[in-house]
């Protein structure tokens, strides 16, 4: 029998992913440190997907719905506790891909602390939310095109920026901020002009990836107005290698905030609950922030049912995130912007190097750990990203 | 010879599309008012396309390139003079379908003339250009799942608005609205990191469709701060059967409107020209509108030079639209709220009827030509849509 380190990864969590094997994208399992090739699976008999797990992507998989989920997830939970020798690979000798293609990528904004933490930093002397954000789920569309697996390098982008009330200037962003997020993999599609009810959601959804919503402040600032976030976003977005899969999840579902005001009845939804995963934030190493995932004030179902109300299609493939999860605390916000109270006051890195936002070099790790089934904790994949020089290698502030 | 009528779609004009013949997707070549079936044509040697036009879907031969699309169409013009039989069909007997499947979708905001419109209807009394709009294409990513080919139904969409300061309100949105632009295809695609000069438009953009990007203006003013436009336009964007080729473009090039003050040097385009596209906009068959899109202040060069300056890289299918396309007169502006100053000024259309915005069972149709390359005007295909009423039924507002 092989032998497998499983921490977070046992084998009652089984997140799914894609490896390339020998040059080939082949869907697998993660179980501990090992991938279990679900093609080959499959091809052997010892699971049936209908044939979807033959694809290099897992789009066919997601999009054949909760039955096969279950009864896939069934057979691996049998075959985990002893995995056929000769489908599992070592997880250090094959690359992670992104494990599925993209369809529209739509990011929400629903930590109230995060969202008071930004109004108090952009609007000093107003009230923190704007009147909408207790009301709706706000959110916009980002690029899916630009959505990279955990661990690709991530450019310092280059773009407009003004500082006072001059004319902009030209260069690699000087603010570049990560934001800390829980993302959500749609599997089935719905039908344009179709909403899809709040109590619909795990008809649709099949897993959890996190999110590193990477930002450059000071062209947002700069581009930001009336139509939102564009370039500060567009240029990478980084998720974790590995989906783990609602089934995964059930023991972490925890009541949600209190919602005060009440909301339009499409937003009702009960039980309210969101999942109870505590995120880590390291900068170099050093963890600067634990964001805790229960305290957000809007649901994924609830977003769900937001994203769909005006007759918006799904698509297999669809992601959205949760926007940027901030606690209550200090010590608890999902950006550095808010970390640095909107850069000015740096933080100290264990290595005693002092910081305001993401210098060149620079590594962010995210992961975090929720409730297993089995009553022990599993890990979701982490999503990590080192930042590059721009092409023109300019010196960059820190 | 099968008599073919012609008029705005001569054979030195050749818009590229997809249509079902007996259940079956094929590419196809508009020549009058017949279909000229292209994976047919592949098929019986009387084009080389390598291979890419065999597909449901127009995005393999958009990824082959300029050098292919050129190869295509020389071929075409000679074929059409005299094009085989059997290889057409009548344009009422086939389906025309989306010619690709669209990648990530952005939207700009370029016309100089719509953004003041709506900046005096927002924010009277103000500057009617925020700071940022003379310095850089202002723009946002769309929903690509929800862009549909002409023709097809739009359903009202139904969200939250308020009126007031009060709560919201939940229900079909009530100040339905069109946004009549031109949108541009990719079709050859750029790696992360690697921004496309403005003087690499040609070597990325294959070709030119009409777009109305359909807008619930009061879903738009409650939900839109502070980070965009997300229900308001997600529900449906329509996009023409036919795309014209940036090739029976080529005599339509003009110098764009000057820039002052003058523009950061990724931005700077020499020759910096535009497009002559004379749009006109009928509302149940009256003409309401006719947007002159060489009014733009920003080019498309422009456009794409900034969409990727900060690395974002570009996907074959990839739709990047003009934003509204409103000239200097009253009757030159490319949507309703600016028609109706608000939605305060009805317009009364030939029948007698009264709109400020569109009421169930309205038509909006989009049309523009353009001088073609053979001395004629070239008719770029229409993009038209009928808007239904929402599942409830409920009485909107005219």
């Amino acid at each position: 029998m092989t032998e497998i380190a499983t921490e977070g990864f046992s084998s009652t969590h089984l997140p799914y992913g894609v490896v390339t094997v020998d040059g080939r994208r082949r869907p697998a399992v993660r179980i501990g440190d090992h991938a279990l090739d679900l093609a080959g699976a499959e091809a052997a008999g010892l699971v049936d997907a209908g044939g979807t797990l033959q694809a290099g992507t897992l789009n066919p998989f997601l999009a054949a719905g909760p039955a096969v989920w279950r009864a896939v997830r069934e057979r691996l939970l049998a075959l985990a506790t002893d995995p056929p020798a000769k489908l599992l690979h070592r997880l250090d000798a094959v690359t992670p891909v992104l494990p599925f293609e993209v369809a529209d990528y739509v990011d929400f904004y629903s930590s109230e602390h995060h969202a008071a933490n930004l109004g108090r930093i952009l609007r000093p002397g107003q009230p923190p939310l704007l009147p909408n954000w207790k009301h709706l789920p706000v959110g916009y569309h980002g690029r899916a095109g630009t959505v990279v697996v955990s661990g690709t390098p991530i450019v310092r982008p280059s773009g407009q920026r003004r500082t006072g009330d001059g004319p902009p200037e030209f260069g690699p962003s000087q603010r570049l901020d990560v934001e800390a997020e829980v993302g959500f993999v749609v599997g089935v599609p719905s039908r344009l002009g179709a909403p899809v009810p709040v109590d619909r959601f795990a008809d649709h959804v099949f897993g959890v990836v996190l999110v590193n919503d990477w930002s450059a402040r000071d062209l947002q600032a700069w581009e930001g107005q009336p139509l939102g976030p564009f370039l500060a976003k567009s240029f990478a977005t980084s998720i974790g290698a590995w989906i783990t899969p609602l089934a995964a999840l059930d023991a972490a579902w925890v009541p949600a905030p209190p919602q005060d005001p009440p909301v339009l009845p499409y937003l009702r939804q009960e039980p309210r609950h969101g999942l109870d995963l505590a995120l880590t934030v390291r900068w170099n190493g050093t963890v600067v922030s634990r964001p805790p995932f229960a305290s957000m004030y809007w649901t994924p179902a609830q977003q769900l049912a937001h994203l769909t109300v005006n007759g918006a299609s799904l698509r297999t493939g669809d992601l959205y995130a949760s926007g940027t999860v901030s606690g209550p605390e200090p010590d608890q916000v999902g950006s550095f912007v808010e970390l640095t109270r909107g850069g000015t006051e740096p933080v100290t890195l264990a290595d005693g190097e002092q910081r305001r936002f993401l210098a060149d070099g620079d590594t962010v790790t995210i992961e975090a750990t929720a409730p297993g089934v089995d009553g022990g904790r599993i890990t979701l994949a982490e999503v990590t990203g080192t930042i590059q020089p721009p092409s023109g290698a300019e010196v960059t502030a820190r």
